[in-house]
């Protein structure tokens, strides 16, 4: 199944399932956060009947607006910790972002003043389905409401500025996420590539399977501190191509566009401005 | 004005004034977080009338239940910043905790079987009440609700399990901050002192004055990446005499009574359990 947050020509937000190529509101939830909070979700989701539209016709949002919690994993593939000159780590390096911080799939991001050197970081998210507190990592996949398609793009010098990352990753509406979530059942962890596109060249592409630490182990790791709600984000990692680990460095400004895949998701395309 | 989010003896929870030693029920508020989010929030607490409650009757509740972004700056004394062996930063550090991470003033907090080494570090913090968005240090004042008291109780294991902090920082219910917010014009920060004392024996005490970045440089800081809203809290960090510096380190266990206390404002007092 697969369901995202569209605005309707109406110009009203609501919940919706993914069909083809046609969305199917459902009914009484203004947003995926909204559906994924009654327990009942993937029944409501599966039977709901409710005004259709094409998806060229919608505006798809950020899949989940408000969450509760966004948590990010940084060097979680080998390839992306070696280019950053690191060893392997025994536990996930995690820091958080705000709800603010999100934007949709196609929303541009403008370039900010204070940080020239701003960075694309393409990712594999997994949203929550279901409250978790210390449950283990076998338990986790049944929390796991599905997975999307993440772009932290993160300002490196406000980043670097001191040992704490949380400074380049939380600028406003800087991380765009989308565009749909696919039920675990539809995605194929195994086999799905992650790519990333600077004005048409990739610059990332990797197998997501190359994850040090699963979203199972993830999800499981946070539930070990604090209480995971429906909707929460958990932005996994990225691979190796940053443009801070390029020689010489290179990164986004006014005119560039960025786009993040995850095969069997779709496309997190961002113009910046 | 102090203000609080109170449960009554029937068990419902209010946004309330504190006069003396009596609470003043807000009506329509059930905690400050509702009553700041009303641009009207200062006259409307002021000139309210509602049902009273002496202030032992009552169970003060943290005071801004579910803020959207709490921030903390760590390293902000500069006797915290050399016990820890650093150099004066030229940057704010920050890290990010969760509303569920929060508790009330007088709550007892768990030790967590997954980490020994559970610390204190007492904290004068911030309550945003005017959404703020590239607001500079001069204009930040008018932004700030007022001032509370806060204790960012860490798990030292996990905190620097990687570089990121954030996982020392954001259990369940870790972090106790009230007992009730005072407006900037009854709260003097160049006299007040803050001290956390474990079992009665002083363990910090500091005067607040010697912030190397102010709260209005921390929320200008904090709202040129991201707006703050009103309610959202910002922890300003802890001045020397945490566990982890002392010689024979010393952490938080069951049986445990920590207190932080600031001049003008209260005490935070959490029994470990």
């Amino acid at each position: 199944m697969r369901l995202a947050t569209v605005r309707t020509p109406e110009g009203t937000t609501h919940a919706a399932r993914l069909d083809g190529e046609e969305y199917t509101v459902l009914p009484g939830h203004a947003d995926l956060g909204s559906l994924l909070a009654d327990e009942e979700w993937r029944r409501i989701a599966k039977d709901a009947e409710g005004p259709r539209h094409h998806r060229s016709g919608v505006e798809e949002r950020t899949v989940v607006p408000r969450p509760s919690k966004v948590l990010c994993a940084g060097l979680n593939y080998t390839s992306h910790i070696r280019e950053m000159g690191r060893e392997l780590p025994a536990h996930p390096t995690l820091f958080a972002k705000f709800a603010d911080t999100l934007t949709g799939p196609y929303d541009a991001v403008e370039a900010v003043a204070e940080d020239p050197e701003m960075d694309w970081e393409g990712e594999l998210a997994l949203v929550v389905g279901r409250t978790a507190h210390r449950v283990s990592e076998e338990e986790a996949g049944a929390h796991i409401a599905g997975y999307t398609v993440a772009n932290d793009i993160s300002m490196r010098g406000w980043q670097y500025r001191t040992t704490e990352w949380l400074q380049g990753k939380i600028w406003a509406r800087s991380t765009p996420v989308g565009p749909v979530l696919v039920t675990p059942d539809e995605f194929d962890a195994d086999t799905a590539v992650l790519r990333t596109t600077l004005n048409g060249e990739v610059v990332q592409e990797h197998a997501v399977a190359d994850l040090l630490f699963s979203p199972a182990h993830l999800l499981a790791y946070v539930s070990t501190m604090v209480p995971l709600h429906p909707g929460d984000l958990i932005l996994t990692g990225t691979p190796g191509g940053v443009g801070r680990a390029r020689t010489p460095q290179r990164y986004l400004g006014p005119g560039d566009l960025v786009a993040v895949s995850v095969d069997g998701i779709g496309t997190v395309s961002t113009p910046i401005v």
